[in-house]
């Protein structure tokens, strides 16, 4: 393996497969870990084939392994593996604080063993909570997130900073708006396709159908992370990725209804959230990743759209 | 046991044993958890005597046995139990993990299963890390702290507003400034006083002696998280406290001289930070503490003063 092969933990995964693809394309050398506990092989299997990526099956919290893989030669660290449903958690968090950070420490610590000097680390914009200011700029403060999984990140972007201190490891925290397209197996779209595949004569939504929040594709949020990781230039880069528009849920609900063909009905349920800790309104100040060069292809709608389309032909054809 | 005790983890040590007292003095019953990993029973024994408190020997870690002592009727908590000295943890930092984000996850989870409605935390100035912003208020970010001791922080008051947020736990989060007083038994102050037992001709200063601080006194605080924390509302409530002034390490040390009596020599080490993660200056905008009614009765000057003849004396008599 090449000194130059960049890690991707959570590889194997959905925004992970799209990120390998990416790499593979820019003829980067991958190593994948993936504990494959929501994923399976099968969304890198080419990469695998043609021996441009490795998988690793094992988890992040086994520090001394991960390590090792790292003393083989890689370069930088694209940190992706997490717990990926904040809605199973209500009852036991434990999957948070383990996958989010007790996780992003034992990557960081198996780096500062063995050496490596770059994290890229997936944030997410529910570490604002619930802002008094929208649209929400990286500078937004104080920080009270609402839901576990946020408070999780919000720990592990704290992390990455400290070990970019102590130990000079460069950290690019991306904080994500919701991320969609092919291969997702999880989220509202995911939900809404498998809820009419049940019957297909009415669609339940979480809600009022009145929350909105900004989407993007999963190939912009590779390009985002993979382009700008290197603007944290020895430092610590924290930038929001994601779309300026938002989009509601009741706007999503018509999309996979008008793709489908479908005519069904569309119940709504109450409450300004569709679970607890879900945040009703996420809108971004994307100034930050606009100035450093990056913007997404398609805006929210778009990217909703093309993601549906996607689904869809993957269901087709799977 | 009254419903209405008070439970205050980490109350045999430092800071805990001054709010014990204050709790004491308004006639409010007390439990103390404590592991007592760094103190001892003494500095709280005279409350134990009289029976104005009970103290369970135990790591807040045991989520089951704190549940059954918070069900047994506390109606409220102040979690101080935390690992004390940020120096310690830089070749391993998991005491810092264990100790800030695992322990106050397992008195959250141990408050919700037992019904406990109120927790009063102390969050501290590192959550900040290196603020472009100063004097820094409560709103600044990013939150880029550079210490695992801050991030653990940052993840700990992340939890309070999740769990503010999903089960109504109102969180009354308080960052503070260096506090200091009596029966200190780590950082700078206490470190210059046993350095000079040991050498009285000779002191050492960690770094350049020009890192200022914002210090103020144990009893100061107590006072204000007891007294500020119903500002909380249901809610949660960040505030700093401290004092608005800062002092140097230099000026501690020429104190600490003045107060022993001693014309020893002061030899400054080199670099800004007393420590690796040591954040050279902390400067605090206290317009909110000020404003919800609570104001140190020392500046940072008299207070160190104040705090370095409290320990001759204890040691005197010790």
């Amino acid at each position: 393996m090449s000194t130059t092969a960049t890690l991707v933990t959570g590889g194997a995964g959905f925004i992970g497969s799209h990120v390998v693809d990416h790499l593979v394309r820019d003829g980067v050398p991958v190593v994948v870990i993936d504990n494959l506990s929501n994923t399976t092989r099968r969304l890198i299997q080419p990469h695998l084939d043609s021996g441009a990526a490795v998988l690793h099956e094992l988890d992040v919290l086994d520090t001394d392994a991960v390590a090792e893989i790292m003393a083989g030669g890689v370069g930088r660290v694209i940190h992706l593996a997490a717990s990926v449903d904040m809605r199973v958690a209500l009852e036991n968090n434990w999957i948070d604080i383990e996958q989010s950070i007790l996780a992003t420490r034992s990557v960081l610590e198996a780096m500062r063993h063995s050496g490596v000097g770059h994290i890229t680390f997936s944030s997410s914009s529910t570490v604002y909570g619930e802002p008094s200011i929208r649209p929400t700029a990286e500078h937004h403060g104080p920080m009270l997130p609402i839901s576990v999984y946020g408070a999780a990140k919000l720990g592990a972007e704290g992390l990455i900073s400290a070990y970019n201190h102590l130990y000079g490891i460069e950290g690019a925290i991306f904080r994500f708006g919701n991320v969609v397209g092919g291969r997702m197996n999880h989220g509202v779209i995911f939900d809404f396709l498998r809820k009419l595949e049940r019957d297909p004569k009415r669609l339940e939504v979480l809600g009022d159908g009145l929350q909105r929040k900004n989407y993007f594709l999963a190939e912009d949020c590779a390009r985002g992370i993979i382009e700008l990781a290197h603007h944290a230039n020895g430092g610590v880069l924290v930038a929001n990725l994601g779309t300026t528009d938002t989009v509601t849920v009741t706007r999503i609900a018509e999309i996979v209804l008008a793709e489908l063909g479908l005519d069904a009905e569309i119940a709504f349920g109450t409450g300004v959230r569709g679970w607890p800790g879900d945040v009703p309104v996420v809108e971004f100040d994307l100034s930050r990743a606009h100035e450093l060069g990056w913007t997404a292809s398609k805006q929210s709608e778009e990217a909703i759209r093309e993601a549906v389309r996607r689904l869809i032909q993957e269901e087709s054809h799977g």
